[in-house]
């Protein structure tokens, strides 16, 4: 995610990193090219002559064309913010279950051997998050991540697991039920962990269902073909009235159609480490050091810092 | 689904399988070939002379007819994302119920006889999704599918139900009732287990609403009418303009508007086994694979494989 | 609702029956012989001579009116579509509410008396949605529909009911209440009965607040007040250039203008036996069978069946 | 709220009560008039000669505008709708939870002390919604309608309270605490009354967000700044073309846009007693009947009549 | 906020502050004055003669730029409404759990030490609002604000927290358990008191998420690509047929443009202190004065007051 600080109107202005120019700059170029070869050819060649084009097709299919992009970036945006939404919700759900371990597991707040079982338990749900966020970037090689936050046995079996964050939140079930044989928690409130449990499996569903489904195939198909007839299409309409002028117009009006379309497969994608995606190790850290904190830890690490303006 | 691997905006401009275009290339070549007769009897025998037909009303119709059809893929859209997310919430709610049912049934986890138990309740968790899909896609002939997951008998009754995945879940609870009354899980935590399967029946009738309730008749047939005949009277509009080109206009024009019209149609009813539709069965191994996982299986089906780049 | 078995583009093109022209057809035929008269008497006499009217207020005033009909169809397709999410509700409901009573009300499968308790309360479950379809849609004669469902002398009281629904909903209450004095059902599980009962009460509310509330009025007036001046002047700003075919054209986006917000006037009210209404007759049927089958009985009814196509 | 009784077309057409030209028949006459003026000072004196203005700006803009005015009546009309849902809502839990109290509260259905009990909590229950229309409307002379609901001493407090529906949840919570100190409520049913009461409190703060929270101004300006610019110049920007039928066309544009910004403000705040606002009254009257025949009362108040077309 | 008492449309149409011209005059002036200078210039020396630019492109690029601004202020509206929605929650959750904690907590309405506890546990219902309001402005120097509500070392050690409403809710977690293990709370109504406190670290995740993620930068990039490129050419389309009168329409075009989107990053940023932003401090207020009266406090607060008509 990239992190400005209320940047004024130029520098929105002429930013280029971080923009949907460097997914289109490859398409937009053979655009703008074509569109100057065929202006020069008329102007030239006189190639069009007696081939008059209104640009009446141009408006007719503007419209349907501008509302199904419309409709394309709204659909990209809606599964951008649920993304946000569900990690925004492991956030809430991490603070109220670790709340919970801490006051509704064991005897009081003396005893040494309850205070350990409740820290075992909060760091499986902060190894939680780095789980998921392994999974849904697929960094294989990062699963050392969790070792700081579980057993050595644990990360071994974790290593052959082929879900990980699920394995986790097994792994808590069974120390709470480990806890609940013992006495230590209220069958009632065993309930209540397990509905924050069944929480974090809500969540990671939710985000493995964003990242393995994409936007329907003839769904795109059909975006690309309109689009890109129509700014193929273009010089044709507008040669004649425009002149020279015609490359300077197409390349505003596919600037603005590739753009829209280069815009919705950006943002569609929450989950990746480009820069418009969501920062998810940022978000992981954040949860480390609400429940560190939590649990009395006075080393905190590091809230995550923007590198080059961009939080990953 | 068709599954791609971030394909080139190229691959997607010349892609043909999974289009609309395997809907729509009959309607679309009588329109383009009634546009062709038009065009050369005007130009051959001056058909439409002293017959001036502005522009002006397809400007006009235009704007309506694109946001009705903006409305219509809209709606559609929908339909297809609220089948995924409630197959999404099936692969949640089966690993919080074997959860459940592998923490919470039965006295810790020494006794051979309540593990049994619970496995046998969680084939039946395994047995849902696949007694679900074929009741979606009415694929009678597969009901042996469920025939790993269950014992004879109740294979056996469940060829006789109408309602297989209700018959299921009726089944998981006379077992977690047999259980109940022999004390193996607290009142308060069958409350808990009840309450993931009424969440399984709320997601079959979420999904059969979705299969049974098309889009209003009225709804569609009025949009039918409208681009029918929009996209058969366009050549009498742009005739006189645009002369030879005629064909090629109505061509890219008819392709929106019949495209998008059968665009919703490919994704509203997003339970077959069309290239656009949702991946049924993967999603079913999904599941299956978690499942078997945490009941400790170590001989693992793989993850269901695309078949053409499509994944059923 | 109309029920087609995956039509043809054709055949949609040319049903009459369940579309809007049985609404319009009056209003539209004023409208074209309106635009004859004028177009003739134009021909004829010359009435608009040196009465040049331009097309432009049309092109502005059909922006905002297309997107304003675009709104309207959506908000009453939101209307429909949750009429029939709540009976979707209503099914999972029923079927959720009957496993609860078959598992968790009385002592073990094995008592007649304890079944016989069961089956009453689950007949009741069953006359709930019929007691809701009499009341949606005012058919005070079909009362006696509730009567294989209920005691003689329960019916009797329903005759005297103003809210009969709500008052199964309370008779279920007490028969649970009863149990659960005799001991036959756990404090806790009483607990989740009354949420499912609470369930029913939600449903029957919001089919409620569906029927009761319409569009509101100025909302509709301006919508109406709008389309009338402009389908009503419409030939004033083309008869110039169209001429004979004015009338036509006139016909063509009549029919569009009327006929979406007669679309918005059939859907928005989804509880009625319109052809485009829900089938509340079939879903009373679905859950009758689903739920007699779980009893356990053996002569089922069979599902409502469409009739000229249509299921009510 | 206006009830029609399914009123025909024409009847809409010429309405004019409850429509938006109560509103903005001030605006619209004045911005005639100067339309009205400015043609004649052309016609007669020829003040635009020489400074042709085109339309073109009027459609530029007219896009925008009709997509922003759009987004206005929609964020409106979900203000409108969600505070219907939440009357619905409180409709709904009213009945469920006199429905809990008549069967969790107290030992059976014998006891007259008991009984009396019951009785008293589903009076406050009556009196909530009462309690809310008159702090949502602001009518604090008529809290004496609260009178037949609650005891003398509790009126008494009432009246000084500057918070009654929460002080009336606040006594039923008090109520129901006491009859769990006397043992005559599980306290897994309190639990489950205390649900209820939460979604009692739930509601008034969803109506009291809706009523204390204004549309952004900002948004507001721009939006009538854009509307009133556009409409004074319009005139200068159809005059040449148009001549003496400029002022009609000023005046069907103006009333279109005019009409759709006063329409957002009727019905954004839907708990007045303008004619397009929601009947709380005759819902508060449907709580009474509802909760009154539950409790077995024989004198029943009869629903409340529309008065002059128009629901309170 | 910005307070209004139902003003007329005129002093809307007048009105300066809290609009969005105190964002955009500068990027208004200059484009303003660049158009006046590109029209003196060709009025002067003839600048575009020959280079004839129709007002073709101008219309095209409305389109999809009209839509995507007003999916802009769609977007940001709604994270606005999603801000008010969640303070509205937390006026709901701290009034239920006021109400839980006066009747859940302890034995009977009559013992003082008792009492003193649900007070200490109100007050710190009451901080929270203000933890949350300081955290989301930033409002470090102002942590002394929750002096009233706390004890002296409790604000010590809530000086030293990164997390101040996180470490409340643990608070008051804590606080419960000491009720609980003394008896004093019943486990299952301590569940109840639980989930409220779950609800309210939802409510600060919520808020959290939307002052923490801004809308995507390659969404904002492309926008201000689109409208700034639209504005400054906007003088080449119209300066033919408009000649000294373009001035005044690129004013006017610029300022719906510049305006529409200064508009939506004006509300999309709900909790800061800017005129159209949330009033958190009068939320906090009221909360405060709700709980002081149930508590029975007779010195209460006055409601805030706007200040120069904006409440904060």
């Amino acid at each position: 995610m990239i992190v400005t600080t209320r940047a004024s109107w130029l520098y929105f202005m002429f930013a280029a990193r971080g923009t949907t120019l460097s997914r289109i700059w490859r398409r937009l170029t053979v655009n703008v090219v074509f569109a100057l070869v065929m202006t020069l050819g008329h102007m030239q060649y006189g190639w069009l002559d007696g081939r008059d084009v209104t640009p009446l097709p141009f408006t007719l299919i503007g419209f349907v064309l501008s509302i199904f992009l419309g409709f394309r970036i709204n659909t990209a945006y809606d599964r951008y913010w649920e993304g946000r939404r569900l990690w925004g919700q492991l956030v809430n759900t991490s603070r109220s279950l670790a709340r919970q371990i801490q006051t509704l597991v064991g005897a009081g707040p003396g005893d040494p051997a309850v205070a350990e079982r409740r820290r075992r338990l909060i760091y499986l749900v902060m190894a939680f998050p780095h789980a998921l966020r392994i999974r849904l970037r697929g960094e294989e090689a990062m699963v050392a991540d969790l070792g700081p936050f579980v057993t050595a046995s644990e990360l071994d079996q974790l290593q052959r697991e082929r879900n990980r964050p699920n394995a986790l939140v097994q792994r808590m079930a069974e120390l709470l039920d480990e806890a609940y044989r013992e006495g230590l928690v209220h069958p009632m409130h065993l309930s209540l962990l397990h509905q924050s449990l069944t929480s974090l499996t809500d969540i990671q569903g939710g985000c493995e269902r964003i990242a393995n489904t994409p936007i329907p195939f003839a769904y795109q198909v059909l975006l690309r073909h309109i689009v890109g007839a129509y700014c193929y299409a273009l010089p044709f309409g507008v040669l004649l009235p425009l002149g020279l002028l015609t490359p300077v117009v197409v390349l505003m009006m596919s600037y603005a159609f590739y753009g829209l379309d280069a815009l919705g497969e950006e943002i569609q994608e929450p989950f990746g480490s480009d820069p418009n995606d969501l920062p998810l190790s940022a978000l992981c850290r954040t949860i480390e050091i609400d429940l560190r904190q939590r649990l009395g830890e006075l080393e905190l690490p590091d809230p995550a810092q923007p590198h080059h303006g961009q939080l990953l």
